[in-house]
């Protein structure tokens, strides 16, 4: 199981790849991808698709791990992030990965043991089990990462050791 | 200019290709896209965009009009409809298409001169401006051919002489 997990956003998308050898879990690839807002909606589409393309090919992915969305204040927000969505539900289907979705509150209680947890109490958490990856500027990477770990432990019930 | 509107959505799609020709509009395609609700999400997604991909290919298409969606009672089916329109922008991206969208009460004013017309003045005013048509079964193929028409109006602002 290769498993990349997204936190999607129409500027900044943030992203994990994790890899499960045995009992341990292997941080293979981490980031965001930061896409102007000068640009029209549907030329960030087209990098979304390209760049998610490409780390599936180059990581040989074979499942995806997501957050379910919830509605905020903002519907406009709420429906740009269903296109995103669109776009990583396309490509589970072209490529064949497995599909993984998580309310906010089970990454949360999976990462941290509190369904409550703040964005610092995950980043702080993810930190720790990845002790050799320099710490982002942004939580979108670490909640991108929470929700990748629970994509991976989800689906196996297995204890972490992280490397 | 040959336009491709499309009324998406996650059973039933409808959609119409129109070609302007001097001062006249041809019908080239019209009809709709059923997936079955049995199928998972990301499959059908997937289907949405072979679908439309395909479409896009035969008509060679330049341009694509859709109508701008509004949050219903329903949130997941308004994000569900993101889906589907996160893969028209990453086929209008891809294939170097123009897009055009329209809220619900322009496309009505601009086919039936009344911006709270019903579904069935709308479909009525359809066929009699494309009278060869076979009266289709949904209303999603008339809701469809009236964006397809609203873009192909909008963006020259000549008279229809539809054939």
């Amino acid at each position: 199981m290769i498993i990349l997990g997204i936190d999607p956003g129409c500027r900044i998308s943030g992203f994990g790849v994790l890899k499960k050898e045995g009992s341990a879990v292997m941080l293979l690839d981490y980031g965001d991808l930061r896409m102007p807002s000068s640009h029209h909606l549907s030329k960030r589409i087209g990098q979304f698709h390209s760049f998610f393309s490409e780390k599936i090919n180059k990581w040989n992915i074979t499942d995806v791990a997501l957050e379910t969305p919830f509605l905020g204040k903002n519907a406009q927000n709420f429906l740009k992030l269903g296109y995103l969505r669109g776009i990583l539900y396309l490509l589970a289907n072209s490529h064949n990965l497995g599909l993984h979705e998580f309310s906010p509150r089970e990454v949360k209680q999976a990462i941290t043991g509190f369904g409550g947890a703040g964005k610092d109490q995950v980043a702080r958490v993810i930190l720790q089990l990845f002790p050799r990856m320099k710490a982002p500027d942004k939580q979108d990477v670490t909640d991108a990462l929470a929700v990748t770990l629970c994509g991976l432990w989800r689906n196996k019930n297995q204890p972490l050791l992280a490397r």
